[in-house]
């Protein structure tokens, strides 16, 4: 599978989520393989759950797994120090990102701990958060913690 | 509140989670003002849910936060790379750790990065995951991605 397919799968979580009145970052995770194992995307706003970011919820719907080396997660937004965390802590061989540009999280940290990290740059990423900062940055804020 | 006491409860919530079969970390979060915020436990093997380690667990459970700042998380165990950036990106001011015998995590990254650390080195918490460990080895490696 190629990154930008797997990232069309956390751009269509992400659009979910902004359909539903929410944060609009979707991610999912891929098995060394290619399979799709779990995606999912923001629920701050949608069930009150300020622990399900879009790697966590993409990690979470893969259910439990013995290991996650050759793993992929794809995630339309540079991941935040907590869905950093979450890479490294289990061992998430690749990190597909959609962009960097509205949000820097921890990747080059991931990068400098061995995890492999592929920027996309993709526009549609882009601009879906450019415009949704722009209309709700106290929202914004709450997600990342900057309140 | 005294530290001793925010532990208590992080404890009896590890009590808990083993009661119920699980692993045995438990987790609260109190505001500036000593107030409990949210509790909770390990739910990997209760609930099938490898996203909800304790920490995460008692940050849901406070659900949606404006600010972080001030509020202090307690936990039995030192905590993992996941847990420590879900503090670093939310700006979780302190981290009362039961003990980092067993497992040692992100407490020092955390502490470099501005948070209080503070270390009880509890005799209970150590024999809890101690036994558990020794006990159930896959599940524990399961848990930290050691798998």
């Amino acid at each position: 599978m190629r990154d930008a397919d797997m990232l069309a799968i956390a751009l269509d979580e992400a659009r979910a989520g902004l359909a539903e009145g929410g944060v609009p970052i979707g991610a999912a995770l891929y098995g060394p393989d290619g399979a799709l194992l779990g995606r999912g995307h923001n629920r701050r706003v949608q069930d009150g759950d300020p622990s399900l970011h879009a790697e966590t919820a993409a990690f979470r719907a893969a259910g439990r797994q013995r290991s996650y080396r050759g793993t992929t997660m794809a995630t339309t937004l540079s991941p935040c120090w907590y869905c950093s965390g979450l890479v490294r802590q289990f061992g998430i061989s690749r990190v597909v990102i959609g962009e960097a540009r509205t949000f820097r999280g921890g990747h080059d940290w991931l990068a400098r701990h061995g995890v492999e990290i592929v920027l996309l740059d993709d526009a549609e990423c882009v601009a879906l958060m450019r415009d949704f900062v722009r209309d709700h940055p106290g929202l914004w804020n709450e997600d990342i913690g900057a309140g």
